[in-house]
């Protein structure tokens, strides 16, 4: 019998999850009857990615919940090893939606899309659920869409060196920017300035946000690059320049706490006249997926953008792997590799 | 001699500004000595508006602020009395920019613009400083740029009884809006409902405002229309639609404290694809202008929209006017009369 390690949701967290008790690994055996158009995949990789603390609620939001008692699900690459799906025959890799588990059966092969070219040695398989992913497609329309970037500009990113703030850096740098980034530890931001060639960058727990935003940003910030929330936001409101936009991707400082942080300086959005805008990256997909997949592969493979990803190793990891992301002690954007191909 | 009542900006406020300690009437002789271009204006009406606060601050913002020493200004409706530009001769009515006094010199008649019919018996002069004037503007610009109001959706207005806010509400309802609005009061709630036909309104003051919202929205919100901040911006945002916008006109909840109150639930802009965006009327003025005036002015010579005006009755009683305006207790449009055409 061959078995299939998985990472169950148990229970809704109120601050961070726990292993063991929001969310564990279990082990069952893999039991699979395909029906016609089914793929059983094995697992290599999946995306560990800060959206997924908003499925731990029982509440509406933009995407389903995780089901208590249920498989929580990722973006994964994997490999068809069982097939009744002309499509997808025996030995194609693919991304798509699969389970945080070694195995996945995904019914009618829904979502499932092939990697043309597997084992090109520039384009490292995890790419395809980061650089050249969800990720990816995230930085790289709500950066044009919403931050409608101007050569000269300066924009502010915070998570600077997530999965996320990395591309959203480089693509500016090469729009004609003045870059400026946070993170939460020298060694991140030394990546920052030396490797991503960021104009200026601080780590936001030595200090006030504030004080080092004003030095690394004198002239103000005209796109603010919103992952993290909180006081980082009411020190880019304070620092904002007349019409900057705020892309709101994410607010992982206030995730996992049950008294978030409140921002009292709001009132800059009508004097500065700002726009803040959310968004989730489907809203972007058509408009922008196919210049994305040309560009950001085509940077990619030319080395003209590097991507740095923090891999754990193995499904086992996964959880601490997961509350390590939401606490910010990943370096790069969080993957878990599963197996080799 | 001639005198002139005007009042001076004395000392910048930190919390509401006190008349007599701030900003003071004061008696002056009229000298004037007109150059070639200039108007002399006897001043029949000034508007007070909630944004001249942020000109009480030492700070940089979209508006020059208030010179130490020196007569506040505002738009007001005024006869040219004495002339030396041929485009306004004696006894034309004008509106723009004059000072907060009985007598203005307006150097080259810059920003004048004359009014065509001041004696219209159906168009009060006192509209040209509100609902044909910048208020006017405001609502109707930003709801349709910032706003985007399809029939069926929902809006929430609040400080709905206000100079902007009952222009928005019944422009919603002509574009077949459900609308909700807040006020401080029974008696402005009652305005809104049987006045203005508002579908829900409610009094902040009495209860949960979050819970108000709900009871008054219960299929949520599409547009709020921010005139407020603060608690009330909290319950909207909690109660927004995905992709609702926020018009962020004004926030006057927080101008007139130095502990502004932290809104700790902006993680909705994300979850809900929430645009906010902030403004001052002089964006939309080219694009909106021509149609406000024509759609506004035939609605309101029509009796299809209504106005509420609180008309403060003399220049020595503008400073008390201004801090009951930033206080809630003005029942419509804040205006001073100063004289009799």
């Amino acid at each position: 019998m061959v078995q299939n390690k998985s990472v169950t949701f148990l229970k809704y967290p109120q601050e961070y999850p726990v292993p063991g008790e929001h969310f564990a690994v279990e082990t069952n055996e893999l039991h699979v009857e395909l029906k016609e158009g089914d793929v059983l995949l094995r697992n290599l990789y999946i995306s560990l990615d800060p959206y997924m603390r908003g499925k731990m609620r029982n509440a509406k939001s933009y995407t389903a919940g995780f089901q208590i008692g249920k498989t929580m699900d990722a973006s994964g690459v994997s490999e068809v090893i069982e097939s009744k799906n002309a499509t997808f025959p025996v030995g194609t890799v693919v991304t798509g939606f699969v389970g945080w588990e070694q195995y996945s059966v995904i019914s009618g092969a829904q979502g499932l899309r092939p990697i043309a070219n597997p084992r090109n040695p520039k384009i490292p398989l995890s790419s395809y659920v980061g650089v050249l992913g969800m990720p990816g497609l995230t930085a790289y329309s709500s950066l044009k869409i919403i931050g409608q970037p101007k050569s000269g500009e300066t924009i502010f990113i915070s998570a600077a060196s997530g999965a996320v703030g990395q591309i959203v850096g480089q693509i500016s740098k090469r729009l004609g920017l003045r870059v400026v980034g946070s993170a939460g530890s020298d060694e991140k931001v030394d990546f920052l300035l030396k490797e991503l060639k960021f104009d200026a960058a601080f780590n936001y727990k030595k200090g006030s946000i504030l004080e080092n935003l004003r030095a690394a940003a004198p002239e103000g910030v005209d796109i603010y690059f919103e992952n993290v929330g909180g006081e980082t936001l009411e020190a880019a409101l304070e620092m904002m320049n007349t019409h900057g936009r705020i892309i709101a991707c994410g607010m992982i400082s206030v995730y996992n706490t049950t008294t978030p942080y409140g921002v009292r300086n709001l009132f800059h959005i009508i004097g500065k006249r700002i726009t803040i805008r959310g968004f989730i990256v489907s809203d972007f997909a058509q408009e922008c997926g196919t210049d994305f997949a040309k560009d950001v592969g085509s940077w990619l493979a030319n080395g003209d953008i590097i991507y740095k990803e923090d891999i754990a190793d193995g499904i086992d990891n996964a959880p601490d792997a997961f509350v390590g992301m939401l606490q910010g002690k990943n370096f790069g954007k969080q993957v878990v590799k599963i197996a080799d191909l």
